[in-house]
């Protein structure tokens, strides 16, 4: 039988659990609510909270007041936020606190004259909040997400701020602000990566080259995951990256004595915990 | 014959051309000076220099009204500035314009509060000038020349300031904000590192892997030549950091077509135009 080790820091973080945990909330007691998008990136408790009504908004959806509208961990543009406010509806702001402090960082990057570099995805809605609050200063910036298009956007200013989307992986974070630092005369950075993030991928770093197998549960679409099966993969080629159990090959498994398991920052327990049986299962046979 | 290109930005940048031009003007018209220590890595110069009675100050040197003291490139701590000062002497200040700044900069970091690192080369006279303003400020920080060091003694501090010595390499630079940047909540920049040390640094990292052979001319103390040579024998394995041109050993060009030649801020153009005359002479033969 296998061996079989799950990384501590696997699952929701801090944010997240606050987020699904006012979304249960709004369902149980308020009948319902809206959300801007997937609360998180997991169909599986997207289902179970559609089951209490707390739904997505569609476009151009009419919002009427009395209606709920939960801001998820990602946050939003302070603009989206003013539209809610004005059209009179009920808003639970689930915004991440660490969310919350870069939108402060950046406004005050601005503030102090700087020009901002998003570590970041283009159009996760992370970063679109993030870009709100920067327009919003009256600031300019871009959003960067791998070195090529750093070097290739590199803009030419003397003063230069950095803040990270939370989610984003250390290691691009390093590279990008050495070279920022190398190319700018003043640089100012606010390492905004949470520190569930870092823990979960340093644990992945030390998890996946001492077993045979590494299993990263996590929604296809979402990013923290994604980079974490990067990072595993990198140490370990036998790395697969899986929503939900049924998804287990045995193949994977064969001769295999040690096997990691961590997922990411949207994986809710009971689904680390359904895969887990299954590889139990799948190991014996 | 072999071709032998000269980079661009071989020998003396801008501060030490201003320092050995200030201690020429001493010698010439106030008939000799005083510096404190050799005013740059460079023997023949210094040498040079004394035949105009322009000599290093010796410890526990006596100073007396109407003394000249010359103030080199690398600057000096302000209690040393005002020891001069207070024992009447005529100073004369070469401190490079770059390295006031850093000195600035330093007072700016510690009055906003940042804790500070200095990319440099502890007990480098430039570095020694460097804490002495920190120290003046009120200041704390540590002084770290390789990334071992760095990693070692990496303070936890919320915010944390740097400054680069102005000759140090581009490369470790970028890595060691980085990985401050990863391990510090608010990290201050200031890219001190002076164009002509980078922009020799560039020209080496070009012209060593296009070459047979790299000759490196400087002082064998000169840390910015030490830093040449490293980055060239990385590149190119049939480096030599020689001083002058009679270390020439004619084997290193035998079959050799193309020849590199550079040379560190303090040495001078006349012996550069020596070397390249040797190598000219030993290829011919």
């Amino acid at each position: 039988m296998a061996n079989i080790k799950v990384a501590e820091s696997a699952g929701f973080c801090f944010g997240v659990k606050i987020a699904v945990d006012a979304a249960v909330e709004a369902g149980e007691k308020l009948g319902g609510a809206y959300t801007d998008g997937p609360i998180i990136h997991n169909k599986q408790v997207v289902q179970f909270l559609e089951s209490l009504n707390v739904k997505q908004l569609q476009p151009n959806q009419e919002l009427k007041e009395g209606d709920t509208v939960l801001i998820r961990s990602h946050g939003v543009p302070p603009k989206e936020e003013r539209r809610l406010q004005e059209a009179g509806v009920k808003i639970i702001d689930a915004t991440c606190p660490f969310v919350k402090k870069v939108h402060e960082k950046v406004r005050q990057l601005v503030e102090e004259g700087y020009y901002v570099i998003i570590i970041g995805e283009e159009g996760h809605p992370e970063v679109i909040g993030i870009l709100g609050h920067l327009e919003e200063a009256g600031g300019k910036g871009i959003v960067v997400s791998n070195m090529e298009e750093l070097i290739k956007k590199m803009p030419k200013r003397n003063k230069i701020g950095v803040v990270a989307q939370t989610t984003q992986s250390e290691d691009f974070f390093r590279e990008a602000v050495g070279y920022i630092a190398e190319n700018t005369e003043e640089v100012k950075i606010f390492n905004t990566i949470c520190d569930a993030t870092s823990l979960r991928q340093e644990e992945v770093k030390k998890l996946a080259p001492s077993v045979d197998v590494m299993i990263i549960i996590g929604g296809k679409h979402s990013g923290n995951t994604k980079r974490l099966a990067q990072i595993s993969k990198a140490l370990n080629p036998n790395t697969y990256h899986i929503e939900k159990a049924d998804e287990l090959n045995p193949d994977w498994f064969k001769n295999a004595e040690n096997i990691g398991v961590s997922a990411g920052a949207s994986t809710p327990d009971w689904i680390i915990k359904e895969v887990v049986e299954k590889i139990k299962e799948l190991t014996n046979s």
